[in-house]
């Protein structure tokens, strides 16, 4: 059964984003001064291949604790749901 | 009043993504083979002050159009939440 996995990986509050204060501060550049606070992370969608939706959000998270999201400068949250039902 | 925007800027699903296919072959190098097709963008977070969830959101629309994302390569959603009522 197929599964798409839904990641978003975001600085952690306490940390600074530079990335982020950068586009902050050019906000009020392009005439929207009402916009701060801007944090940039990653956005990743991805396809897995499970048994059950328990599995596939183990491996989903297995994935993003070896691979996509550096823990010591990142938190990740994900959503997994079912692409297509087998018969 | 406070809204608070999650913006999620993704490359074109017709476009290649090098990065994703990248990190899609290196699935399995990791024991994780059943893991493919991931694609990789931007997750945002911004505050935005504005007198109502539709001025909020037009002004993160036009955050997204001028400076946030490059449609010509990515496609862009949001969603807007209040963060806080006024008295």
């Amino acid at each position: 059964m197929k599964f798409q996995a839904s990641i978003d990986i975001m600085p952690l509050p306490a940390l600074l984003d530079p990335q982020g204060k950068a586009v902050s501060s050019n906000m009020k550049n392009i005439g929207l001064a009402t916009i701060g606070n801007v944090r940039i992370g990653k956005h990743i969608t991805l396809e897995v291949e499970a048994a059950n939706q328990a599995e596939a959000e183990d491996q989903v998270r297995m994935a993003c604790e070896k691979l996509l999201a550096n823990q010591i400068m990142e938190q990740f949250e994900f959503r997994v749901e079912a692409l297509e039902a087998v018969a």
